[in-house]
């Protein structure tokens, strides 16, 4: 067998948000539609400013660059503010990379690197009709 | 007082995708990656044929356009295949509506309108840091 046979659990664990300037963002997610700040922080080797909301059964990531250089200013530059990606929670990121290495989809991350987190990886948006996938194993501290 | 107090209890519904194919798109999400088809339907009345897959805690929407008129095709045409809309379910979506419009958010949709699950109602995306909110809040058949 050249596939795995066994399946994913996916879980929706966020939607990331690229926007221009964090606090505008956050007076709109929390101030105005009332959603509730978990997190916030800066993550200078991601070149983003981080904040995360609560979405009931999931979250909501927002993400501003701090680094023109950064990946998330340049999506800022080309597309303007909006949603970047949706992130699942995978119980094992290595079998799940695995398998959809198997099936032909194409990865930006071949191996999981740390994230904000635990371990992370992304999938080519060609490979998923337009849509940035992550792919998240939590990693307790 | 002018603004209500009462918070909106946000829950992610779904995440819309927009694909240029469904039986395409399909293949990719469950075929490829293993999620579930939950329903596929044809609407008529939004110019999309659709279906829903299973992301644990949530679902994805796919959307492919029937009707060149259409948002979906426009949006399509102008942006390519990608997130669309993430969608919230709420409890009482006159209450959520009146609250988001004494905050001073631009709304799509000022009253209700029936959608494929219930009554729905969009937010103006430049009023969310380029995010299409759409708001739903179920009805049983």
């Amino acid at each position: 067998m050249s596939t795995p046979t066994s399946s994913i659990l996916y879980h929706i664990d966020h939607v990331g948000i690229v926007v221009r300037n964090l606090d505008d963002a956050l007076k709109t997610y929390v101030e105005l539609m009332g959603m509730r700040l978990l997190e916030r922080q800066v993550a200078p080797d991601h070149g983003v400013e981080i904040a995360f909301v609560d979405a009931g059964n999931s979250t909501l990531e927002l993400l501003a660059p701090t680094d023109p250089a950064s990946g998330t200013a340049r999506f800022l530059e080309n597309r303007g503010e909006g949603t970047h990606h949706v992130c699942f929670v995978v119980e094992d990121i290595e079998a799940a990379l695995a398998h959809l290495r198997a099936q032909g989809l194409r990865l930006i991350d071949e191996t999981p690197r740390m994230g904000i987190h635990g371990l992370v990886a992304f999938v080519h948006p060609k490979a998923t009709h337009g849509v940035m996938i992550e792919l998240l194993q939590r990693v307790t501290h």
